[in-house]
Parts: structure tokens; C-alpha cells; sequence
């Protein structure tokens, strides 16, 4: 049985949206347990599922707004702190929340811990390309710098990732970089291209630039927290923009517009859906003992469910396990 | 009379599409005069001006593969080393090309030369947001690793650009960082905010997060070279890969779609033309002694247009004077 650890009063629409979600992933998968925590009477409300889940209680709760360190340091009845305990104390073998990001970061490195030889933990998360295949990207930010063993540490984890989670047996991996040639970018970016060169363990494919990321170029993209979270926004920003103006001008088309938006439902439903980021599951923090795992914010039922069974193949597969396993050999 | 030192060989439609946008050009502001700087033979079947123009005849160019700076040094009569010549010599008053953006940027520094007191030029476009009014980002590219105080001389630059060429009285000045509040981001954006927040010559609003680019938050957005690279590339390959979803999404909805697309198609031109590069200019290397300006290498005619409108606006403003007068002060 895997046991997972869920917040349930993270994100904008919670409990509800993490409780009904958590209801339909009882039914979806047999081998889970659930232990919710937060506000109980709020969480009963919802709550349908009455095997393999129970209720820890607590009034305290993690807000959007806190600061991440001092929030963990402070409010140690947190519905999020205390899940993170639970992993710590192994009643739990995961973590999932659409909280806080940077408290949940801070309760990853703080509470769960960091794997024996990993410096920094990153921030990964599969994102959706033109043709459904998808990539894994890290760091998305939870590092604002990085040295070049820093990212050759992402590169190995996110090929783990990629090859468990995701079953791709040779994870092409990349380096986002601002020209494809060996002798491109900053001093970080040289050094870092030397040490994946050279690391056989990993299929290394030379540099990335921007531009390519979402043409399925490769399976694993390593990047700088800094540069990796503004690329992520920069993706998420632009696809939002593009949509609303799509939106615009048909609204300012008329009635003929209006018709052709109609007649064209099915299909633009259809592109919403390839740029859908709830069904990829959710941010995890890499590196840490345990799988830690941040679902958008905003998230509904929907991408609950998707993340927890992104949590269960990560237990099934055993890939933080494994990563234990393959930086203990690093270390020797 | 402004004159505008053309290199007529560089570009993927080089030399049509540069000399029938110098046509153009032209025919639309009487007081520029072109040198165009190519193959004489090839120029001249595209050229139908007669007056203010005239061809400068050379054999060499610079490929879009040839090394940078090694070309700039060898290939001393290709035709963009003889526009940046003509600027050097007193003979023009700006160089416009669409060809090599290395080479260009290598010309740029090693026969213009920089601005006294600008330590590093950054490339800078104006790029367009959702409601059409845009805005100017650098440092895009022109140097892989950036300094605080450099950070500080492209807002400055940038302020000095967006006030003097699009006509903003005071322009937003938005540091790129990975969170709005002040305490965020790595040493060197936590010591450029410093210096911008005690700038009192620029009209600084603080951090802004990749997310809002497109929104019109600021009129300028100051980031290193690295990241501003990848931001804009991120920005171009996200609506190339959505519009192309668009596009695969109607093919495969059959009869119904194509219809709708059919009466969308106003509308979805009108979107198009939003997105559009081609109508907000080049890319200024600024901080140099004279406008440099990188058209798109996929430039037709029409952008050619809009980039020589935007070096007239650039030398009718005397941006780089004022520049040059703005850092003689600072050196005082």
C-alpha cells in the first residue's frame, strides 16, 4: 500500500477541489492510502470515500502570502508542515500540496531532507509539447543560483525521472543554452556541457535553445532555477496571452466570427487540451528523500487526481530509491 | 538628409527583399538618403529608386554560419563590414542589416564602438503585447554574462529608448526576476534592484515576473543577456508551436472546422498581425556611437520598411546623442 500524505488546505480551491480529488483517486487506484490533513469538519464535507483514507486534524494552516522559511519555523501545526512530518516519521512515503510553493520547498529541504549527495534539490515538472510527447524541465526555481555539479545533478536526476516515470529507456537529455554550438553561453553553461559530455550514464545531446523547447527536441531539458523559472512563466504567459487575443478578435469579429468560433468548438477544445498543463501532474521537488510534490495552485479535482497518480507511479517505480541508490555510488 | 549604411546581402531574402524595402522606404520619408552595400549586379535588378541611393559594389559577405568575430577580421570588404565602415569614416549615420546578428554585433562594437562610459551594448527590441502597446526588453543577447552596473546602464538605455523613439514621456523601468517582491532573486538582481531603486533619473516600478511580459506591465524590461535571450526565444517558439497547434487542430476537424476557420479567418488575420515582429522594427545594438539595427533574418520587404522608419525615428530623435551626452555626465 503507498501511503500519501496530502495538504488539504492548499491551493484556491480548497479543501474542496483536493478532497474531491482525493475521493476519485481512492476509486481509481486500490494500492493507495490517503491521510488528509487540515480542517476536519470542512474536509468531512467532501469527503465521500470512507476506506483507506483518514482525517488528521489541525487548525493551522500555511497562507499564499507567508514566508516560506519563517511560515515552516512558526506555524509547526501546519496542515503542510505536519504532512511533511508524517514522511519524516514514515507514516507516510509522500507529500503532496498546492500550497505555498516556497513553504513546501522549504518543508521538502527542511523536514523530509535532501538525498545523501545531492546538493540542491530542483524543481521538475513535465511540460506538454506540440505533439503530446512532453519533456521534463529542471530547475523551474527552486534554486535562484546553481553551479555547473549543481545542473549535472539535474541532468542525472531528470533522466531518472524521465526513464521511471515517464518510461522512456534512453532520455535524450539537453542543455538549454543560447545557441546550439559546444562553445556557446556564459562560463556556467561551458562547464556544465563538459560534464555531461563526459558522464556516459547519462544521453546527452549537446545544447538547447529556447525557441526548440516545445517541438519534442528532447526528453529532459537541464536549466539554472533562474533562467528555468522565467522560461516556465514565459511559456505559461505567452500561451495565456495568445488564447485571450484569440478570444478578442473573435469577439470583435461579429456575428460571422461568432459562427466560426462555434462551427471550430470541438477543435479549439481540442488545442485547450494539448496545452492543458492539469493533466501533467504537478511540480516535484527532486532530490529530496521523498517524493514532494506541488500541484498548481489553482488546481481542480482533475489535476489532484493526475498527481496522485504521478505520486504512485514515482512510489511504484521506486525512482527516489533508485536516485538514493545511484548518488550513493557518486559519493564512494 | 539621414543616411542609412544598408548591407544588402545579409537576410534569407537578401538582396530582393532588403532593396525593394529600401524602395519603399524611399518613396515613403524624403529625407533619407540609402547606401546599399552588395553584389552591384544583383542589387540593381531589384532596384527601381533612382534618387538618394546609391550601390556600393562588393564581391565578399558574411554567412549566417561564419564565425563572428573571425569574419568581421578577414572578410574586411564583405558588405556588413563596409556599412560599419561608412558609419566609422563619417559616410553614414547608421548601419541596418538582416544578416549574421554575431558578425553584426562583432562590427557593431569592433568598427562603430561603444558609447563612452557604456561598458557593454545591449541588443534591444520592442516587442508586442497583448494590447498593442509593447515593449522594449534588453539586454536580449548581445552578451552572455551581465554585471549589476550593466543591468543599471540598460534601464537607463532602455528609458532613454522607449522615451526618445516610441514617445513614452515617463517609461516603467521593470527589473526581470523571479518574484515581485524586493528581497527576490539571485545576488546580481538583488543588487540591481538597489541600484535602480535609488536611480532617481528613471522611473523604476520593481521586479516583474515573466508571466506579465506580454501584459503591458512596464515599458521597459531590463535583464541580463542570458536570460533575455531565452525569454524571447521562449516568446517566439510558444506562439509558433500554438499556432501551429491551431493550424492541426482545424486540418483534423474535418469539413465543420474548415468551415469555421473559414469564417474566422478575419479574425484570425487580425491576430496574426498582433503577434507580428515584422511591424515593431529590428533589434538595436545600443550603446554604440550610431544606430546598429538587426532586421529579422526572415525580413521581406515590409519589415525592411518598418525597421529603416524605426533608424529615422532613432537618428531624428538623436537617441545616441543624448545617450552619449547622458553617460559623459555620469563619468564627470
Amino acid at each position: 500500500m503507498k501511503r500519501i500524505a496530502v495538504d488539504a488546505m492548499g491551493g484556491d480551491y480548497a479543501p474542496k477541489a483536493i478532497v474531491e480529488g482525493v475521493n476519485q483517486a481512492l476509486a481509481d487506484f486500490s494500492d493507495i492510502e490517503i491521510i488528509l490533513y487540515g480542517d476536519e469538519t470542512k474536509i468531512r464535507q467532501h469527503l465521500t470515500a470512507t476506506e483507506r483514507v483518514r482525517v488528521v486534524h489541525t487548525d493551522e494552516k500555511i497562507n499564499s502570502d507567508d514566508e516560506p522559511a519563517k511560515a515552516i519555523r512558526k506555524k509547526k501545526q501546519a496542515s503542510m508542515v505536519l504532512a511533511a512530518k508524517a514522511v519524516k516519521e514514515g507514516e507516510a512515503d509522500a507529500i503532496l500540496s498546492a500550497g505555498n510553493t516556497g513553504a513546501l520547498l522549504a518543508a521538502g529541504l527542511f523536514v523530509v531532507g535532501r538525498i545523501k549527495g545531492i546538493d540542491r534539490p530542483g524543481l521538475l515538472s513535465t511540460l506538454p509539447t506540440r505533439d503530446g510527447h512532453g519533456f521534463d524541465m529542471l530547475d523551474l526555481g527552486a534554486n535562484a543560483e546553481s553551479t555547473a555539479k549543481h545542473l549535472h545533478q539535474y541532468a542525472i536526476l531528470g533522466a531518472f525521472y524521465a526513464k521511471n516515470v515517464r518510461g522512456i529507456e534512453y532520455p535524450r537529455v539537453g542543455l538549454l543554452n543560447n545557441g546550439t554550438e559546444e562553445s556557446k553561453g556564459d562560463p556556467l553553461r561551458k562547464e556544465t556541457y563538459q560534464l555531461l559530455a563526459t558522464d556516459s550514464s547519462i544521453n546527452f545531446i549537446g545544447n538547447i535553445e529556447a525557441r526548440e523547447l516545445l517541438n519534442s527536441v528532447a526528453d529532459v531539458i537541464v536549466a539554472d532555477g533562474f533562467t528555468g523559472n522565467a522560461v516556465l512563466k514565459t511559456i505559461e504567459g505567452t500561451a495565456l496571452s495568445i488564447m485571450g487575443q484569440l478570444k478578442t478578435a473573435i469577439n470583435a469579429g461579429g456575428l460571422r466570427a461568432k459562427l466560426g468560433a462555434l462551427l471550430l468548438k470541438p477543435s479549439l477544445k481540442h488545442l485547450k487540451k494539448t496545452l492543458d498543463y492539469s493533466d501533467a501532474g504537478g511540480a516535484v521537488l527532486f532530490g529530496l528523500k521523498a517524493p514532494v510534490v506541488k500541484a498548481h495552485g489553482s488546481s481542480d479535482a482533475k489535476s489532484i487526481v493526475s498527481t496522485i497518480r504521478q505520486i504512485r507511479t514515482m512510489l511504484d517505480t521506486d525512482v527516489v530509491g533508485q536516485s538514493v541508490q545511484e548518488f550513493s555510488k557518486e559519493e564512494e
